[in-house]
């Protein structure tokens, strides 16, 4: 037998069902053998005492997305993805969006563009379909589907983004013929109009009135309206960025009724509460997102959700505006009442690290559990699994090896964004990948960036195994 | 490198999280390598267009069981392992179980004689408490889990068996102590015994009353109180034999409240129905089980919480009696009253073809999903993983070739069990094991059983990760 | 003591809460004495062997309500109080409705006119809000409100009535705040709009798609919303005309989280099912209504709903359309497609008849229960109580007294109003009102009308005491 | 038209449903006219300003009941039925309690005897069944509830009272035979027994420990399974003095079932916590009772049901034992440990003014829902409705005027009955019963006793409408 181009010793390897202590090979980037004492790799790593897990899917991300103007995405395909490996996340699915009024087909175009020469890791596509006219439902989404665009974004909230439930109703028709799979932001736009204009009203312009503005029930309700949706057409959805007890228990209730819908959080619904928004001054801005984070109560619920099987993936959301810019959280410079403040909160490198630290270190979920919340679901639900989210014989070697004791502190300067901060400043996990491949080339070693941009390559998805009918008795 | 055991060639490898087409080598009883084009075994297997699976675990069944004065179980380790072997089973679960006023230690060591040198693949063996004196909580129970029997079944119901409410607390308690998992049948007796004598009073002694006597509501009743006594004692249980709707309403609404509850369901749950106890004449005494089949609506219940997450374990229930026998289903050779047939239906052989082409064919399961049930999880849960329950460098040999097209017309003669009659006699399902490896030794291969009484060792089960109290925020 | 104006001897008197057998006494068209052997009337009736109950308040109904170019009701207020008398019925509240663009003072003084001079008994005006601009938030509600409209329904669907949300959150808003009651239509109009479109695509054009366009979970998911519109607000509302199990879950939902939801049924969700709009050729025009009728199980939920609390009041919806009639069921005297055919059903004379046969006198409710849902509760909630809705000194005495034990099988020439048809025909019922007294002048006696246009006057509604938020400990 | 005996002029007349100003006129002991102006009493009463309320049906109280050796009630039919008339209360419902191995008719023969020429109002009895032997239940309960006792109580904990759940089925079907009304209280005595033990041997001895004893979920378990029989049998229960949330949450579950539960609370769980458990010293068994005060959230829960339908009836619970008396909360005149601490508080004399105050005036719930909760509700369900519990023509003259405005610090001293503290010493209340007519006699005028023991007369209950199966579809 020839060498293999690299081969992995010792390591504790998990998967999102197994843990397997076992040597591992990689050849021209896909791993091509495990087992005890398999043979020479032209390198080698020792891997005792540290944790060899697949790298991160993070299915929930922006990088520089068109923006209304004046404002700007502070990460690019770049930073971003070059942020993304250094915590152990070796793929990522942004988002090319429409604009009211324009092609679908050249939002892609020009979302490629972008991308192109830039990656550190791979990257895959979801859309976001903010106007379904005849042309993008009958021509335009069945060719970027076929092209490997395979899911899709919609808004419930937003004006520039929004679609009605009779828009809504045809994008779900379309993923049902298709075989997509339809992602849904569910929030009440109407109620949070409505709550926006009366904080206004009562002079209450402050970041923290963002939470008031978007109380769980805006949430409930729509998460409650996108089940029906989707039980109308008889297609699963994923509804994304949970962020508490109100519409978790909706999400049961449809599950007991046997409906099939997904769901996927975020790490600011548990580690962040709505008095991150009310901190001194102006600062709450840096944690202004939507769904905006809740309570320790509604915490627990998303934990308890991680580890039953209620969500199916665990994304960033990462959505990356600079807190000291003009064209960032303080747009024109000035600081703005709660509605102007740019939604979004970082999160690429520090997803993993810190459900890695508070769940698994802690006894929260299993490794297994983490695994395929971070990797393997993410993977199949959009079509790039076997390649993608595990490590197995022939998938592609994106794997992130971690030390699991190593202590760190949590410090903006430490990260490999352009944002300008970081919500989880001056917290401290345990656990850190200290080495991530992608396609078998090391990318993040020992805190140093090895990788190149433009390693990374468009990953066309195939069709979710996930986004079909159930199958009745 | 030095030539392994056995290579087997081109299988479609499937665990609970990845299906990965490569070689897998086996030296020594053990799985030592996967990978692309992995070099020379002894001896090789091309299985081309075939699924390579791990071994069923199969957690719930009942094989020699020392039974009441003129009965007798049909089975013994010789048979009942034999027809396990053949149907895909690996390793098996039977119980060793205590007599009220008896020893418990006694009990198991009475069943390792019965089980020495009898048995073709791996057994472990659950208790079944039915005295938990002092000397049985203090001395006998910590004892016996050092010794690995980590798990213990209790009783709601059946004079012999069953404790009352104070005695499960107390065996909670232990079980919360030693780490080890308890498993509940629910069943509410005093209903049960209310209902039968109402209906022996009205003359109605057929076995189809058996279900009358022991409708939903009796389940739904005692799957509430266990649940209520595992939240008082803060340590998870599995609730066995889940039959339908109303125990699987009651178990959704405990995780949704964050209490760790486990599920088993069985195959009699998904392929009969009350109306088989109905059969003509005495029939209906084939399908007398405990709880009874209910009906289809309940059926699709028992289907969605097998893909959701609802049940984490599939089981068979074999509880083995010979219809034509005066120790089995006709007591002194008599047709007796419902309350006097013995309660049990055979399915060692048949519980994962069944599953396979119902569940996985038809699309209502995945493959994955599939392997979870049968083998990884019952192996995590009871302190057998990684040796037992998935394919992995490392584990144990125990493998079973599908072929996942097979049609197969189920007759009780081409069964490998002692029993004379399957509940499932002419039913056609598509997908059978061909070949049936334990520890690297083949037992069952184109129809014919080439393993040997013997070969099959006592395994003692480690600590079940999942027997703990629930980490809270 | 004066002689009474008229005395009503030995009946048995229910109200809300109680069954009294004593005399009533009415002079000046009041009820001025209860009691045993009461001194004499000018008049008296002999009411041995029949029951005497407050007339019925029919608090949903529609009686010359301006329509869309083409269609006209068939009822006015003359033919419609008429009818309502002779079915038990002595105050009905129609519908003012504002027609979008236009001023709803202006549509309450048109509906003043129309009902001038031509009613048989009391009426009060519900108003209807298409167009919440600011004129009609801040001049015209809080004014008309002081005129006694102190109740207005929203509509969820049908383009030219339905609100959007916002628009709905600012009228509950003006509900709060003037201590107004909210009545709310709930059907997802876009859901409705998206399958109609569908089956009329596919060609399904007869009566019974109607049921098929709007299935119960386009009115569960209304349900869910505005009990969260009105959660947000914190304000009482009515979700009228509930037809089923899923609406029913939502509001029991609801009250267990403590939000107050008040909710009303009608006679055709006990009495028809869907299978009735599926009539010989397009007789299942005369069925249609909204939302339509379900099938028999959730029959069974709106019984178990009126019985235990869960609805607060059961009106007619009384929409007459004429079916052979080209103003009508056939418009242009054409069978249209069924989005074509007007909305509604005749009910106001047989209302009471059909719950006190069904309801009553099988047992499902009591005759308090009876009383309470169709006169005390909706006088209540209306404002009209103490003077409407109750058989008490004080009272206005409108009173029905009914022989219980009369069979009458239902037919159209039988009742009083100016539509062609019942949905009921033939269908036969065990008791009716014999007798019907609108403030103490007979309307209605032994099948005859006596009662005169112009005798029914304009009730002011005061401030209903239920249409306030809760309070907490 | 002759005089009447006793006249009440211009007061507000308040029923389970209405709200009437008129006059009212007795003779002989009933109500026998109401109306305006009416006219002449030999005896008249001005009322104005003051409410004129049906007086309270207490239908949970326990006066001298036979107690173990050593113990013994404060109150016997003497002092309790003063205490009840000076609070509004003019009928009482104790138990008459079957020692086990007794007879149930000796038990009542001898309560009888102990109520005998002492009471100051009615009185009915429920009997409560420890021992359902066949004599039992074949003869003496059929010939008891022949003889007005029509209502029975069962325990599912206390050693010396509970059922099992097959003894309980066997009271359950007598009571559907016979048209009774079981009322049960619902408590695991296994998981309590089990508790206690454990808080005894850590040495927890103190009254608050009571409360640990006894968690919400031990209520809400037994709360289930008693759900689970009377769904078996098919017959309405009534689970007694619900205390909180989770039990709340079976109640309303089993309702959406359409299962028929009524359910009681009683002042305790409104106006007491656990807190009041852990007063200094031993001050805490002044609290002790059964179940034990929860938290406030449960007191909202409680509020919640109470005006929503979900509780039928509201009542006192009443359980008297003196604080400094050796046969009372000190046996042998020691601080005991919390299991050997009588159960039981006083409450038939604050129970109305609490409920009135913290209720109606606060606008909680309706005027009417205090009458028909506290007066209407208990005497429809237990079979002495239309005599007691309304205000109507020809109902027993049992009623309480109210001066709504009065405000009353309740203190101990100026309690009638012969306990030495009330749980509600210091807190004051708005409204209070200024004069209580028990069958037109004055028991309680100004602040004096004028009634006399021996008025007050043994009420055969009839059977109660509501104990029967549900209609259905």
């Amino acid at each position: 037998m020839s060498e293999f181009d690299l081969v992995i010793r010792n390591g504790r390897i998990a998967t999102a069902a197994d843990i397997t202590e076992c040597d591992l090979a990689i050849t021209d980037g896909r791993i091509v053998a495990m087992g005890e004492n398999i043979g020479p790799g032209r390198q080698e790593i020792d891997a005792r005492g540290l944790w060899v897990l697949p790298g991160g899917v993070d299915a929930h991300c922006h990088l520089d997305q068109p923006m209304p103007e004046g404002l700007r995405m502070a990460d690019d395909f770049h930073s971003g993805t070059r942020s993304a490996a250094c915590g152990g996340t070796t793929t990522v699915m942004p988002f090319a969006a429409q604009e009211k009024g324009q092609s679908l087909k050249a939002a892609v175009a020009d979302y490629h563009s972008r991308a192109e020469g830039k990656a550190f890791v791979d990257y895959a596509f979801h859309l976001i379909v903010t106007d379904p006219t005849e042309t993008v439902l009958k021509e335009e989404l069945p060719e970027l589907i076929r092209q490997g665009c395979t899911s899709f974004k919609i808004y419930m909230t937003y004006d520039d983004l929004k679609l009605n439930d009779g828009q809504i109703l045809d994008v779900l028709a379309l993923a049902r013929a298709e075989g997509a799979m339809a992602m849904i932001h569910a929030e009440n736009a109407d109620c949070i109009g409505w709550l926006t204009q009366r904080l206004l009203d009562a002079g209450h312009t402050a970041p923290k009135y963002h939470a008031a503005s978007r109380p769980m029930l805006v949430e409930r309700e729509a998460t409650h309206r996108a089940i029906a949706l989707s039980e109308l057409v008889d297609v699963p959805i994923l509804v994304v960025h949970v962020s508490g007890a109100e519409a978790v228990e909706q999400i049961r209730w449809a599950r007991s009724k046997g409906i099939s819908i997904y769901a996927e959080t975020c790490p600011q619904y548990l580690f962040l509460t709505a008095e991150d928004l009310g901190l001194d001054g102006y600062q709450g801005a840096k944690c202004v997102c939507s769904p905006p984070p809740r309570d320790q109560s509604n915490q627990q619920v998303i934990w308890d959700g991680l580890d039953d099987g209620l969500f199916t993936i665990f994304s960033s959301d990462h959505a990356p505006f600079r807190y000291e810019d003009p064209q960032g959280k303080k747009p024109n410079g000035e600081e703005v009442a709660f509605p102007y403040i740019p939604n979004g909160i970082p999160g690429l490198e520090t997803r993993l690290p810190l459900l890695f630290s508070e769940g698994v270190k802690t006894g929260r979920i299993s490794l297994n559990k983490f695994v395929e919340l971070t990797a393997t679901n993410p993977a199949k639900l959009y079509g790039l699994y076997p390649r993608k989210g595990t490590i197995a014989v022939g998938a592609d070697a994106d794997i992130a090896i971690w030390d699991p004791e190593r202590k760190v502190t949590i410090r903006n300067e430490m990260l490999h964004h352009d944002v300008d901060y970081t919500p989880y400043e001056g917290r401290t996990v345990t656990g850190w990948p200290v080495l991530t491949l992608s396609r078998g080339e090391t990318v993040w070693c020992d805190g140093e960036v090895l990788g190149r941009a433009g390693h990374g390559r468009f990953l066309p998805c195939g069709k979710p195994d996930m986004a079909k009918p159930k199958v009745r008795g």
